[in-house]
């Protein structure tokens, strides 16, 4: 049942408790999936209740039949201070909770059966700690990247002329699947569905979203605005593939773009650019480097390109350049213009400059990093130009 | 953009405005996804403002480009107050929001924002309005049944002797996508996932799930324990199928069970128990039948049948043989023990009274049923005899 081994787990949860402990925190409750899997390596309904010492204790609503000495099954969240009383574990004062996932209602049901703790978020504290990977997650993300890489060569067998974008999206989601892809795509925020990922093609690819990707798409339904409308692949415009890389819990983010027949030099030069934009991130970036700059060396370089009008989106422009990628798609740090965060070893992040042309369609690539001491090192190996689909 | 006409637009605010009123609220904010559908008919990244009288205003952060008379940008809910002064509307004292569903940081950070008003949930308001359904609403989730019944026909053309349980479901995904699924697989809830549906095989469907659904199964990662996870599909055991109805944004919700090759005869006889009990169910309930009379009447026949041991799962039992379904897959009411709710015309109902047994796997049928005044009327054609694969 758990994929990670003793020492993963443990090195994991002693962050946890070093984070509890400068915050001066007395117990932290975990029970969202991503956060449970972290820290333990399997999910379940009910609460992990970390102490700023020792290990966790795991109270169970469902599944039933774990068995161990730090397991107690329980109904409901009133229960727990009868609980932790027979556990001889003082109701904690000082609380911390993903208040950033946990609905309103669940985090004040809690709250008020533990006697009104005063709560401390610790779902910002869970990204942060998340967002530096062990090796052991590195090679996970490593395993994910080559197969994503294996599933995209399959684009130009996919392809076949006449096709819509959402035909050729769903032949794609089938080899993704065949290759072990999980299906669901791990997003962190409100309103930031998605499914399976992202194929833009022509003015479709201006069509201004809702949600926080870096670009939008009109989509089948108004109740899912986002990527492949319907809009048949027609020489001349792009085919832009971004499809999430999840064959495995860690994840690994990429786009690759498709020229259908010949496209105008515009989009030859636009996409260049953002290869370009890669390539000099890449060779500046480092352990140490703020984040902030890496944006602004994008933008610098797309104003010299004179594509700043097209430059992630056209109407609506996302303003990064890139983030973090791990458990979620969209994990710390933001390469973003205010952004504080500076690039830590391990670390693992995505580069995506994107442009969208009018009548054309969106151009440009997006390849996942791991952060070094002394370098960025690209895991998402696959042809980065645009490749010609006939 | 807008799939609802205005009159259902109207018709809904409308009832929500009167529960406004009802609970003496001064306003209520609407944000996440299926609320802002269900009112609007499309959504965005904001806030709907409704006050207790006249049209709502849509505070809009993306996507840019909405253009009306009703329509606010904003960047962040600190400027709530200021744009609320602007079109002279005073801070409301008591507000509604969806608790249930929006973070803890979320509806914090709004509260402080509009300085503290007394917060009221309206999450469950809106399921309970939600729950009975416009003949607009009906029809499209009998043409999502009709889409529904055409896809399952597939399932014996589907079929391949060798294949395991994933191969077969991701074959039949890409049916679901041709026909037009939208993928996504809306549910309410923390820690519901599930990814297009459930298919279970064997001895897979006695794995006791972390999840509220009926049924669980293994599931392919500890990311996501729920459903397929490889099981060989081998003769003399059954393959449920339970995929998502989700071709409109009103969904209807089906199962259907196959025996591979030839199974035992306590399989068909729970089946037919199964199948027994939805007819049952069918032919006394209405409008004003109490949902806890459908589970009492659906547990006595089940313990006359002498397979009580396998209803609803083995070690672990789900206690409900049915719920709503609509724009989420389980809406109220729910078809439980000490459920207090009333069956009211327009409610639409899945029924799934399903068996687990050791060695050979699930089996049984779940319908959907729109509940009528004198009547509940099947909207799920589709064989439901155990039909043999070769």
């Amino acid at each position: 049942m758990n994929p990670i081994n003793k020492k993963e787990s443990s090195q994991r949860l002693s962050r946890l408790q070093q984070t509890i402990r400068e915050l001066q925190a007395e117990a932290c409750l975990i029970s969202t999936t991503v956060n449970q899997f972290y820290l333990l390596g399997f999910i379940f309904d009910g609460f992990v209740f970390v102490q700023p010492e020792g290990d966790p204790v795991l109270f169970v609503k469902r599944p039933s039949g774990i068995k161990g000495d730090n397991i107690t099954y329980i109904r409901k969240p009133e229960q727990l201070p009868d609980l932790l009383h027979q556990r001889k574990i003082p109701l904690p004062r000082r609380l911390m909770m993903e208040n950033d996932v946990l609905s309103f209602s669940t985090v004040s049901r809690i709250q008020t059966a533990l006697e009104m703790p005063k709560l401390i978020n610790v779902s910002g504290e869970m990204r942060r700690i998340r967002s530096v990977k062990s090796e052991f997650e590195i090679k996970q993300m490593r395993e994910c990247a080559d197969i994503h890489a294996l599933v995209y060569k399959q684009i130009p067998h996919i392809y076949s002329k006449g096709m819509t974008d959402i035909e050729f999206q769903i032949e794609l989601e089938r080899e993704m699947r065949l290759a072990g892809s999980s299906g669901i795509f791990r997003t962190f925020g409100e309103n930031m569905d998605i499914f399976m990922g992202s194929i833009l093609t022509g003015d479709n690819a201006q069509s201004a979203s809702p949600f926080d990707f870096a670009l939008g798409g009109q989509g089948l339904s108004p109740l899912l605005p986002i990527g492949a409308n319907g809009t048949k692949l027609i020489p001349g415009t792009t085919l832009m593939v971004d499809m999430a890389g999840n064959y495995r819990p860690w994840m690994s983010d990429m786009t690759r773009t498709f020229a259908i027949g010949t496209v105008p030099d515009i989009a030859h030069k636009a996409h260049q650019v953002s290869i370009n934009i890669c390539n000099a991130i890449s060779a500046t970036s480092q352990s140490g480097t703020p984040c902030a700059n890496i944006y602004s060396l994008a933008e610098m370089m797309v104003r010299e390109s004179g594509l700043s009008g097209y430059f992630m989106g056209t109407a609506q422009q996302a303003k990064f350049v890139g983030h973090g990628v791990g458990l979620e798609i969209n994990e710390p740090p933001v390469l973003a213009p205010r952004s504080k965060e500076i690039l830590e070893a391990g670390m693992t992040i995505a580069l995506e400059p994107k442009f969208v042309l009018p009548g054309i369609g969106a151009v440009g690539i997006e390849n996942t990093y791991i952060v070094r001491n002394d370098r960025l090192e690209k895991i998402t190996g696959c042809e980065e130009e645009l490749v010609e689909l006939s």
